[in-house]
């Protein structure tokens, strides 16, 4: 997604420490209108496997997700990291580690909204080292549910989060993926 | 709105200690359609105090606030509460008290993204004691910027909220606001 490509290279910059910071249109401040064309073109990419829920996990992956339900008019779930007051005793739960963080991180889905014979797709914001994702991945599995597809904004390719989920055989797409990122700059495959 | 009232009285549910459940279409499940509606509505609300920006917290409200910045084509900025790697040393930081979870918890916003002379709404899911909602009012007069109103999805009334944030002086506006909640039921202010 060209509009992807040109923020990244327009407002992205290297923290080091394969930090990319992103947080002027992702994941601090969000333009909506931009998230849209992202959610627009994240249901077109993956209008064919005919998913019926989408999940994402919180905090950064809700804009990207709620977009693209918006656009293909399906509700959407996001595994919440710490077990709210108001979900049942009985959940999904699973641990991923957080390689931005340093730390392994919950993910909580309730049965209530993520049941057998659900189609899923998986948004998130980054597809990077892919544990969260596999996180989801196995909440989805939990749940008995189909994993039909996994989408992100933006893919991190030499952090090889693509090989760890490939095996699932599902179609995994981003709109804009980073080959290499460093001092010198951001490289993105066209 | 309508269409907020009737979904609390069908899906929300009293959990006790104030708590009320609306996890399946508000903070753990979410349909995007209705809360476009509720985006829309709220820009209606707002939309003669001619904001520049909308404030919100993560996690339950990035939602609403997102779509109602798309219903005005306004920035978004959400406040983080744990300050991500790729944020500055130099932030705006406020502590909030919070009610449901019983712990004190840090809204922090890059002076980035929240700067002098922007006129800021703030959206947040729930106005319920309001010191979420007065930590994020304390982060736009950190940033010099004006605050000219205050949205959430749903009020409850018998917290004290309004009451709080009244002296502010700005137009505070909500879909649904909940007047009384006990073991017997949920009632609505018309």
């Amino acid at each position: 997604m060209q509009e992807m490509k040109d923020l990244i290279r327009k407002k992205g910059a290297y923290l080091g420490g394969g930090i990319l910071k992103v947080d002027s249109f992702i994941n601090h401040q969000v333009d909506p209108s931009f998230m849209k064309n992202c959610g627009e073109e994240l249901a077109r990419l993956f209008s064919e496997v005919s998913p019926t829920r989408i999940l994402t996990a919180e905090i950064s992956g809700i804009a990207p997700a709620i977009m693209t339900g918006l656009a293909m008019d399906i509700p959407v779930v996001f595994a919440r990291k710490t077990k709210p007051v108001t979900m049942p005793d009985q959940v999904y739960l699973t641990i991923a580690p957080s390689h931005t963080k340093g730390i392994n991180v919950e993910l909580i889905v309730s049965p209530e909204y993520l049941a057998k014979g659900e189609r899923v797709l998986i948004i998130d914001d980054f597809l990077a080292s892919g544990s969260t994702i596999k996180g989801l991945v196995r909440l989805v599995a939990a749940a008995g549910a189909t994993l039909v597809g996994i989408g992100a904004l933006i893919e991190k390719e030499f952090e090889g989060g693509r090989d760890l989920l490939t095996p699932l055989g599902v179609p995994i797409e981003s709109l804009a993926c980073i080959t290499h990122l460093d001092e010198n700059g951001i490289v993105l495959k066209d």
